[in-house]
């Protein structure tokens, strides 16, 4: 019963951080929309490679930092960006 | 210039989300890594789809609480737990 209590305080624990990064990931929606705004109106391309080589680059190496596997906040981060792209396609019609 | 600078200011936002994103799920894996474990040492099956379905169920109400389309949580949390278990299964041999 104590062994299955430390599962349940592990989980409990887990259930905190998810919904932390829920949040934290539609704040990062709302940011995306206002730079797919900026973009539809002044016709710039909805992907920027430039852009996303920096911020892979940088993100592998605050997740090597913090002790994350850097191959899967890169496969995470173009998950999310993936889904940003498609949103700001979508804004265009 | 001055619209230049809203971008700057949009992208230096999503990146500080983006390193306190890549922190909360260092210290996330820390606690699936902890479930692992346990899981090796009680002979528990890797994946728990009655665990993963009341998961999922709480991270969109969340989601949908805080204007995030539920379906990408969904689709980012299946996309975290395939990981995990991934995880977990290598930690068998």
């Amino acid at each position: 019963m104590s062994d299955n209590g430390d599962l349940a305080r592990y989980r409990s624990s887990i259930d905190n951080l998810d919904a932390a990064l829920i949040h934290l990931l539609a704040e990062r929606f709302k940011l995306t929309q206002e730079v797919g705004a900026y973009k539809a109106a002044h016709n710039m391309p909805a992907a920027d490679p430039a852009r996303e080589k920096e911020q892979i680059a940088r993100l592998r190496k605050l997740a090597t930092e913090a002790h994350l596997d850097p191959d899967f906040a890169e496969k995470l981060l173009n998950f999310i960006i993936s889904e940003v792209i498609r949103h700001h396609t979508a804004m265009r019609g």
